[in-house]
């Protein structure tokens, strides 16, 4: 379909947002990364009163100005992309989206509070330009470590959330309305307040009975910090370990992806795609 | 005394109640959860002041509703087991017991408080649908590693509220009632609230003095709280590892439960029930 | 000096306030237990109001009771042993004159605060009477892994409060009075509440600036509790496969304490006083 | 250029200043650690209101004597270092220079408050006299496994202010300015206060759906400390093992340090300096 010409920028528009390792890749990442950045700078000064007023202006049309920004890089990586469908389903083809539309509808309905906001969340797409899960392969033991210990802290949180649930209803029976535990889920969310030892003070117990038991729920809190603590820290010793003995496991991985699939984490040398085959070096 | 077919009724129903491999008792159990579930959020909703004036007939239909199928079940769990004296006066019987009858009493003595956040212990019984013991099996380490220092941080705990009753006697004579310091159990609270990092901050210390001595309480809280973590951690360790050596551990449990005296975790294979030597295949 | 008759009593005396171990041993121990555990309560008690008002002269009646019980007790400890005078200056000694003395002060000068006060210090003879030490004895890789990561905890506390010093001058300078940062103490107070996570609130920085260093300093908080947690979680480990590498170590401990030194912790079996060289069967 | 005599002076100079171990170089460093101490205590004292009007001129001739000590001191540290440029260019140069510079300042343009409180930085010269480096030399696995754990820890608290701004920005929309959650910069500075469990309780989440994140927050934030711990465990567990088995690490450090280049750290019975390759024991 494309003509042979198309075909090469097509390639080379791809070569630039994908891949990492190119000069002008490079240049692309450093660039989207500092608008991003800019970005989330913009919506956090721009939900502050007196900063709105003086600067409005100036703020509206830096906002117009990321907003085209990563529209063009949107339509960019659909058009580069063979399978754009898969893209545009994909969870960072959703966060671009998100990332362009709120300025867009704010022209036909107004600054609607909600979709300004919306846009912090194009913080997630740092996570793409930092390849941060390539960076954590270093240290891939950790995120190992906590995927073995994940059932057991759920189980560990479970726990914490039921004696979370029947202190919070004991201390809605002592304390009462009068000092601020008004129901139960308020009372429930004052024993996750507790237990976690964040305490805020915005409630707080003052019958002696509510003061002792309220001892008891901190002491709890205190001592259970030591379970997820000690499931992670043992089971990152072993990870640690078992890497140290299985050597063979030093695969060199490059910063490659594929054009067709979009596959990425290629073995060094590669020559074909290991998720589709399509050829790696041979566009 | 039972007719063979009555018999077979309740074997039937007892598999239902008492198993969770059947399709049946799959069912049940997922059920009861619904059920559990539901009685708490709506024994919540009803402490809320606001929801209880709204939907006050809703929400105490529902609850009648719920009361109603714990009787049965309640019930239908005493007529299946062989000792249901036993059941009665075991942990479960007692819990499933208090979580029928607060709605029956309310009804002679009308709608007390306290009774109607009784409910709330019905959370308890979730323990049982999920077997989270059986659940936990499979992080056995957890649990051994918490009994084995159990001790110790016993010695911890104790050591904790100590120095917590010393400190705050002492923050009572430097402090006194001017800055909310109004008595040695309120000094020792304030320091149990310091020493476990929680800082509720409703009693403070004001005077210099008061500061320098409550800087040396947080900086021993902060210190010391590395100790039960340390323990446990060390602990979950050892455990870790002498799971590993002793491969020949691995003794697989089924779910089946005794009907004669309830007892679960049977081993595979197992013909007889091991602590009453009931035939668990025959019944 | 002493008739044999009353060397006989003063042994035997000696027996039932030093050991443990025989019938009258225990017994004692026990009673002090609770005559300890019994004063301390009428402290609180008697520090909160209500309570002093409506129950004084029981409390005052009971005070007295155990007063003179503490001072017969003081007394014979004085008589029984070989040196009382290093008694009398012991740890042990001086905490035993001050559990006794404070309610004869206030025959003189009235009840003073500070006195009744003072004698939450009768706590501390708790220590004795359980042994904690030798209890902790079953436990003793804890003693040994906090022993072994004092010097690096104290020079980790010691980093922690330059840095508070340091944060807390800067916090002062961008907060200032008016916020509540009053003064450089206060300001390094707040840094110490920020720091070990407690985060009371009576003082919290209002200006973007301020919220920002404070952020800066709850993560490093957040982040250096990993640091004694970490030493104390590794040496714990270290002590305990060194325990388990020489089995050697298990060398029984007697409850005997040498009636001429006072030292504890004899081996079994043991004929001498490891000590002063007392013979321990024999006096 | 210098005469033998003035040639003499200057080396004796060098070894009291810059040398530990000779009677008058630890004369030395008591005298500047004393100094130090006392000129830390007097800032922080001046900054109390209360205590400066009374003892304004005692403060400030105190303040006076210790400036000019510092100055002498750092005077006679550029005359003693052969290459005194690079001296004044270094981080302890600076440091030394505004420990002396504010007072004088002070002259000029009255005691502005920010130059008063710049002298605390005189804290940071204590590290030199303690050589804090070298006897934390001692314990330098845990330097390491801290630098060990640097990337991942880096990796981490980055994880953790993405999660903060999101959860932050959600908190803005729910809550509003009306709880208190005026803009997206505060609601994300009470986001890190409640991960990092320190919870001021200056603003706290309002309505129930507010408290419902806040819950999730404060739980996230009580299992994520469980990561930082776990690494720094596992890494130092990891230091002490690996120098346990390299024995041939234990090599000596002198403290001399060499007088052409101040490096530190040259090891027992090292001739030349390793840095510059001035003789050591030959000035």
């Amino acid at each position: 379909m494309d003509t042979p010409k198309k075909q090469y920028w097509k390639t080379k528009l791809h070569d630039i947002i994908y891949e990492a390792e190119t000069p002008a890749g490079k240049l692309f990442d450093v660039v989207l990364l500092i608008t991003i950045i800019t970005s989330i700078i913009l919506v956090m000064l721009e939900s502050v009163n007196s900063i709105d007023i003086k600067y409005h202006n100036f703020l509206n049309i830096s906002e117009w100005i990321i907003t085209i920004l990563f529209s063009i890089e949107y339509i960019a990586r659909i058009i580069t992309v063979k399978k754009p469908f898969k893209y545009i389903t994909s969870f960072y083809g959703i966060i671009d989206l998100l990332s362009t539309v709120p300025k867009y509808i704010s022209l036909i309905f107004g600054g609607v509070h909600a979709l300004a906001a919306l846009r912090a969340l194009r913080l997630l797409r740092i996570f793409r330009i930092l390849k941060l899960a390539r960076y954590l392969g270093a240290s891939n033991n950790l995120v190992n470590a906590l995927k073995a210990s994940r059932a057991k802290i759920s189980v560990f949180l479970f726990a914490v959330l039921i004696i979370a649930i029947i202190l919070g209803t004991i201390m809605y029976l002592i304390e009462g309305e009068e000092n601020g535990f008004s129901n139960i889920p308020k009372s429930v969310y004052w024993c996750i307040v507790t237990l976690t030892t964040v305490g805020f003070g915005d409630i707080a117990p003052q019958t002696p009975l509510g003061q002792f038991i309220a001892s008891l729920v901190m002491i709890l809190g205190y001592g259970i910090i030591a379970v997820p603590t000690g499931i992670v820290s043992a089971e990152y010793s072993t990870q640690k370990k078992s890497k140290k003995e299985s050597k063979n496991q030093k695969v060199h991985l490059n910063s490659l992806s594929c054009v067709n699939c979009m596959a990425e984490k290629h073995k060094d040398g590669a020559q074909f795609c290991y998720k589709c085959g399509h050829n790696l070096h041979n566009d």
